[in-house]
């Protein structure tokens, strides 16, 4: 796909899908196809598989590459495959060409875990892994208030495989004038925190927005973009009334329930375990019975016992 | 050595060497082993292989093993190894196998990555790498002010080989309740923000702190640390004002020149080079003269050419 065609294509519902585990712990790559066929039949064009709602972070080198492998085969063509990619550069770049030669179209660079850094080492640490795949889009992925618009704009010098940016400070001022000084029409500008702040990012510029959501249910978010698509903003926030019980419970223990929740959900509908790995937890029973209430109220429900 | 020795042990300046890079990227080896020995000649007596400081997240996983393994032949029986491990917990555990296997007494085990937490799954994490190895020291880096004292508890329960706390939070009001909740004598209390901050967290109950200016200079840390256990906090804090403009320039671009302001002063004093890897960068001319400026003020002078 050409990097103009990437950005259109990222301009939508960005699905990160949960990775199930099994209860002893590994994970169950038969529910993982599952969910990621079922995202795909519900009318999402984007998975992120290994994205922090995947717990990217507490997985093995060896899994992360199984999960992209599992993503590509599930989506068997129908949607694009956003591979989440990151730690030093030499890994950052093994998983990168792993991603290209397992069928992926573009690369989501996870936020950066070094402590320090700089103008100028941020923009290096891109550019060697966007230059290690020119034929794979690169998405950054900005967790990180002090990214300012010229360091955007000096790696967008650097790398024309830069086809968007995930935008995840929870800030919408920062955001709307990172568009502004960047441009609106050069990347494709994705809310990276999800249905919560997609219609503020929305008045920003956003034109796609992530979403956990998606793995229980995936029509609330589109019909959200569609709202948002539309420029009907009471309609859109109608949606989010709905949906903003359940990302508070994510949202919960500054996100520490952030997985817990929708794998909570997808437990109790019987689409995957509940199992999470350290450092999360399993949700207790006051917050699961909070979870039921809210698919209840969404009218999903668990399927009957067979 | 046993849990009570190791606590005594870290009871002390805490090095947390850099990691040389040849102008070509890799690792000098040479250089590693050096500056280690350097150390230690100078009286340090712990020492950290792949701390922050020593661009851990930078560094592949061969590199973090050739790392231990250069730290332990370098000090030769002469200091405590305390090496950093880290990312998913397999890993981690691979890591603290091979740590205690090359001779490793101690393990820092670094700040948690995965951005969502919670207090059953961050002991958890701890745990699981702490009962890998139940016959090294373990030391948890806490950045977080988010980890409470219930929390360093209920570790501790789980874990007796739990010999210290690197807390590395700015806070000293947090880290003092710390300190009193979870008990003074249980714990090696380490300031994990080095020479600026060690005063006021001595205050708190802190018996040590980590260093990372003792790579260009052991002797100022160690004068500090013998005020400091003296009682002397003016003594410690006429130390204090001669290290900090020096520690000022480490911290500038939120701490994006941590790592850059040691490396470039080592490579004035001769002793290895200044190349960084991204996400940070090697300090600008105008920076440079500020670090030779402070060098010559310390009396430490580039060494005649030969």
């Amino acid at each position: 796909m050409q990097a103009h065609n990437l950005k259109e294509t990222l301009c939508t519902v960005v699905a990160i899908p949960v990775t199930p585990f099994e209860t002893d712990g590994w994970i169950d790559f038969i529910a993982y196809r599952r969910l990621i066929g079922r995202l795909v039949e519900g009318d999402i064009t984007v998975v992120t598989p290994n994205g922090n709602t995947g717990e990217f972070y507490s997985l093995s080198p060896d899994e992360c590459r199984g999960a992209v492998e599992a993503a590509v085969e599930a989506v068997a063509g129908r949607a694009l495959v956003v591979a989440g990619v990151g730690f030093d550069i030499a890994t950052a770049v093994e998983m990168a060409r792993f991603a290209r030669q397992a069928g992926a179209g573009a690369l989501m660079v996870h936020q950066i875990i070094h402590p320090y850094r700089t103008h100028r080492g941020w923009v290096a640490y891109h550019q060697a892994i966007a230059e290690a795949v020119p034929d794979l889009g690169i998405v950054p992925y900005v967790r990180d208030n002090l990214v300012t618009p010229v360091m955007m704009k000096n790696l967008l010098e650097a790398c024309p495989n830069i086809v968007g940016v995930k935008y995840a400070v929870p800030d919408p001022l920062l955001f709307a004038s990172m568009v502004r000084e960047v441009g609106s029409e050069r990347l494709a500008w994705i809310c990276g925190i999800a249905e919560s702040w997609a219609p503020f990012f929305w008045v920003g510029g956003a034109r796609g927005f992530t979403s956990g959501l998606v793995n229980v249910q995936p029509s609330l978010s589109l019909a959200m973009l569609k709202c948002l698509r539309a420029g009907d903003y009471p309609g859109a926030m109608q949606i989010w009334s709905r949906l903003k019980p359940f990302e508070d419970l994510r949202a919960r223990l500054s996100n520490g329930n952030n997985v817990s929740v929708i794998k909570e959900a997808m437990a109790q509908i019987g689409l995957s375990g509940r199992t999470v790995r350290p450092p999360i937890s399993e949700l207790p029973g006051t917050e699961r019975a909070e979870v039921a209430a809210i698919l209840s109220a969404w009218e999903i429900h668990m399927p009957a016992k067979s």
